[in-house]
């Protein structure tokens, strides 16, 4: 075993501004110990950036300590007969590129577990690391539960998801193809807008380019909607209320508009919801871990070996690059698929098709 | 047989001001036929006054036509088999003294029916006719389907209603304290409290008292909000959202708060309902009709036996009262249960408890 790292590099946050800008981002240098009984000592090797994090850190996150988020990491060094050497694992670590696992940490339920191994028993084989974060984590786990679970999509249907070269619309539309339904998304530009295409999706359009969202998406769905898959609240939740076909279920599970603004919807026509019998059901994914995940996996696992479903990240190198990829991905120039920086070389061999 | 009528009176709109107003409606004398083959004569006895009837009329409906409401009737004369003389229904036919069904009339869903008869198998004993427009009619089985079929309360749970002496809210609450649930209720003004409170409510307020709605609601919901029936929308339903607690349903019936306005749902914090997983579900009646009131009839008038609901109703007497009555309910100050023209005397016999 080559010699334990004596530092760690973090990622901190040095200012609190308005909105969340790459000059409030400062890079530290930490001293690090060697793990002591019980601890464990991970090298990161991707970091996630996702746009619920510019809330709080607008708001809640303390200065001058590592920026907390999904971290995908592998285990170095461990004296804590839970985790030995070379297993990987996620959780809630920080953007750093080295994380001491102190024992005594809770997960936001209280369990005594702050990283979450992953199982190799149902981890898809030839899968990279990178899919613990994304198709194979905890966005590809919302997609599913709220698709398949809270939607319940029947065949013929129309299913129509925002953000869909996003980390969950890419998988939302490929889910409903499965399904059997026509798959309607949305993104912003045209290079999104081609993607989507490029998966399979019947039809797609760039609302940007749209100067009346609601017409436009009426024109993608000439049927109606039966699924709205919503992550992005305000004028697109509205425009899908408006086109919603009776008993059209809406799964709700992030509301990007309204992060970081004044508390409003936006949405104007809620009361369309009685006379349309439309469900709306908000959820979060914490209600469907761990349980869900093996059998995900092996769904899913299944359908990527398939071709049924493919995947793209964006990935960024180097913790360096961290905070500008995060600005980035909040003024939407880094939109396809989950958002990740890879610190250090996958040890998972990655060969499933990419797109 | 006495001498069928032969003339009808009708409120009709005759104006289309931008507010409902007293003022719109006229009272028009009308020649009345006697029916031909396949044709039915009502008389009418109780008109139905709904909130809803403001949007439509403001909007669509026909002038120098009898308003269209829900009526309870008696056949007095018949040229059809399938009502005789004596038989009780109800449907959408008008504020008029005299309907005649002609034979082409088909529902709203296409089927060549016009009356709903009243069963007499399943129509609880000594419940008066009027009850066939509230308490054992379309709002009972919405109040009814609303919470036991959507909500699904649990015991222990608290259970929220707006409008809670209204037609639907004096028996949601009722049903939920049978469910084992706390029930609260809020109203407009002190007289109507103190009629949800004698109803049993564990807690009710006055709205109109409170200078901050979302403060008085936490109040009178210290353990939060886990069912909130809505027939109000705007700045109640976000009172709402801001005490549900986790995994809250929200049936939502009708949003009497966005009728007649701009179509604006004031809701401000809906992004809330992804973290506490909340969900909302509009629904209207016609999913429930008339599959479930027979059960819903013997299930409701079992309650009404024993004493474990009470229903109060808001009857104005005669035709001419009708536009008066409307305009009064609109502004909240006929707010105590149904509100009902009575036109003539009740073919049953009306030894119901009464409030």
């Amino acid at each position: 075993m080559s010699a334990l790292p004596v530092t760690r590099r973090a990622v901190v946050l040095a200012a609190r501004a308005n909105e969340a800008s790459a000059a409030d981002f400062a890079l530290r240098e930490i001293p690090l110990s060697a793990p002591g009984p019980g601890e464990v000592l991970l090298e990161n090797v991707y970091l996630s950036l996702d746009p619920y994090m510019a809330a709080y850190m607008l708001g809640q996150h303390p200065l001058e300590t590592a920026i907390e988020a999904r971290v995908a990491s592998r285990v170095i060094a461990s004296e804590n007969a839970a985790l030995r050497p070379g297993d990987l694992v996620w959780g809630f670590f920080g953007w750093e590129d080295y994380t001491l696992l102190p024992t005594s940490l809770r997960d936001r339920k209280g369990y005594p577990v702050t990283a979450n191994k992953i199982d190799p028993a149902h981890w898809p084989k030839g899968a990279p690391l990178s899919n613990a974060l994304s198709v194979l984590g905890m966005p590809g786990l919302t997609a599913f539960a709220g698709l398949v679970d809270i939607a319940m999509p029947r065949p013929g249907e129309t299913v129509y998801v925002s953000s869909a070269a996003g980390a969950l619309g890419q998988i939302v539309g490929q889910i409903a193809r499965i399904a059997g339904c026509r798959a309607v998304g949305s993104a912003g530009g045209p290079e999104k807008v081609a993607f989507v295409e490029s998966l399979g999706f019947d039809s797609a359009f760039d609302y940007r380019a749209s100067d009346d969202l609601e017409a436009t998406l009426g024109e993608h769905c000439p049927d109606g909607i039966d699924v709205y898959f919503d992550n992005v609240g305000g004028a697109t939740l509205s425009a899908a209320i408006a086109h919603a076909n009776t008993h059209a279920r809406f799964p709700l599970c992030g509301m990007i508009s309204t992060y970081g603004a004044e508390a409003t919807s936006d949405v104007t026509n809620l009361f369309m919801t009685v006379r349309k019998r439309i469900t709306m059901t908000g959820f979060t994914i914490y209600d469907y871990y761990p349980e869900r995940m093996p059998a995900f996996h092996d769904t899913m696992g299944g359908w990527m070996r398939d071709g049924r479903v493919r995947y793209r990240e964006t990935i960024v190198d180097g913790l360096e690059a961290t905070a500008g990829a995060f600005t980035d991905m909040l003024t939407g120039r880094h939109g396809i698929g989950k958002c990740l920086v890879k610190l250090a070389a996958d040890p998972l061999a990655g060969d499933v098709d990419s797109v």
